[in-house]
């Protein structure tokens, strides 16, 4: 699988629980702030304007996988990557490695949408998203 | 000072840190949850439309003093009061109490806006809205 | 499937997001705090302590699948069920219902662990703790 | 007042709420974050160990002041200023500034205590962080 993006980022105090560890819901948090820095390094934004419609791309389902921990002020690595590409959803895997060693591989499915005022319609890809998506698969 | 409203709440798992306790920033969480508890005890909502604008109220003062902590399981009660009301905002107070000893007070002040696409424009609050918190007062 | 354990809860503001919605990642907190209710319920606490060592239920693995969204004080049920009791570890699934229409479902398997100071070592489920979750199955 | 230390920050999607903005929370929730990452530009941690005691500093108090806001996407830069160093406590200052305009002005206070299994005990500052934190003042 092609590493579409990678970036660093550092624990903190909030992010820990009573465990002492990253709560693990942080992870999937993490996941997306990836995913949206990503589209931001396409030139491109998760949340945008089209035709004067709102798009965004709400999540259909996330998943997360854990081997390890992360403790206050670990710095992290998040390896991107695009899954899958389909006519209307994107698939994305995050890898979060510590010293070398990954601690979770979270995996999320997002649809563009159009923003109603009470509820989401999916739509095709613009075009030009898909172009960009695609040549990071 | 009249004690408007009261609410309990148990701490949460994902709400505690490191240090064992309940993050200082809840505190704060716990006391918007408690006003907006309060609006909707008199049959009102922070989020509301009036004439078709679209009615919020953003903060534009916060404080809080601990002289506590709160744990994981932990039941507090929440003693919410509204402190004054202001021709376009309101001011709360919340105490919270954990086994009769108060752990932390928290202050609110809010101002009634009309939300626009780009900004908060501040307004008087509803003459129907007014009449109930001055009630609690 | 038996139905464990089931609470209802409003949506917070300060859970919601720009897109008007609960942010996705919330609905695994509500899931991991409907987990610890289901325990208290049982009379036990998914912090404790055994023979002087302290006990812990990381996850090794959560995912949640989307078919609607929640917003700004709706009030969800969250049915709560206990999917499989394995030698140390318990899985859960959390159905989340708005007026009677199931918007998203959760899933997560924890491990009972004791808690070491730089990490969490797998035991199997004590006696009683087993017997508690396997009569609820 | 000096400007201790400066840290610039973009808004995530889960820090918005459905208002549009970020949740005033999260202004403190940065504030913490430049204190941590202060210390560490320091060459302390805000979590350590001293003579076997974990010591740790809980806030005392804590305020923001609003003028602005801050949507997903923007890139704040926060100048945080040691404001006093006490016998047992440091306040901190931060300036959240986007686009050259201050939005928002936090201000904490926090006691160095040593963390012992049921409370939080208060101690004097040591004196190498005392001597590195006045420096900066």
């Amino acid at each position: 699988m092609n590493r579409t993006f990678t970036m660093t980022r550092r624990v903190a105090f909030n992010e820990t629980d009573m465990a002492g560890v990253m709560h693990f819901s942080n992870f999937l948090r993490w996941l997306e702030d990836a995913e949206h820095a990503f589209f931001r390094s396409l030139g491109l934004s998760i949340e945008s304007e089209s035709d004067g419609r709102r798009i965004s791309w709400p999540r259909v389902s996330v998943n997360c996988d854990f081997s390890g921990s992360a403790r206050f002020q670990d710095e992290l690595e998040i390896r991107l990557a695009v899954v899958r590409v389909g006519r209307k959803s994107v698939s994305f895997q995050g890898d979060f490695v510590l010293n070398g060693r990954t601690v979770a591989v979270g995996r999320s499915t997002s649809v563009c949408c159009v923003v109603l005022p009470d509820r989401f319609e999916s739509i095709e890809i613009p075009a030009e998203v898909r172009r960009k998506l695609e040549a990071s698969t």
